[in-house]
């Protein structure tokens, strides 16, 4: 069994030339999806974990993240596409196709 | 086909307590992983991805890293414990049972 069921890294690099994932709000993002799953009660082992990372090198496609094991690429812009990765991957088990990358 | 085929996961996490993997020498681990990486021209897309992460909740075990989207968790202590995480599982494909998790 997974340690963590869904693994997510949530990309929060700073570049200095502005094109980057925290430029583009992924520190808010991490943390809306941290406080969200745990309000949920699927924040923890065998469940969900919600951690930042160093660049992923997909810098053209940001802001985005990976979850893994399953490793699904997804980018986002506002709190509507968190809430619907939270609702429809996080807890419901599916892709959301028109945010994967 | 996986983006990267093993997308190694740094806890470089700081807590005041020094309970932690940045108090055990996580930031240079990560570092050292990087530089041995790309010497060895295996840093890069489908080849092996060397990222830094907060907290990956294993404190009583670090330091730890994450090996996905296999999910092969570890520690090490030292370079030679990271030397042969390198030879043996980023090159030769093997897990290391020894510093497994």
């Amino acid at each position: 069994m997974s340690y963590f069921k869904y693994h997510v890294f949530v990309c929060t690099n700073e570049r200095e030339d502005g094109a980057c994932c925290a430029c583009l709000g992924a520190g808010n993002a991490r943390a809306y999806l941290k406080k969200r799953c745990k309000e949920l009660g699927i924040h923890g082992k065998n469940q969900v974990r919600i951690n930042s990372a160093g660049c992923l090198d997909r810098c053209a496609q940001g802001p985005v993240m990976v979850i893994y094991p399953q490793e699904t690429w997804y980018t986002y812009v506002d709190s509507e596409d968190l809430d619907e990765i939270i609702s429809r991957h996080l807890l419901g088990g599916q892709i959301v196709e028109r945010l994967k990358i």
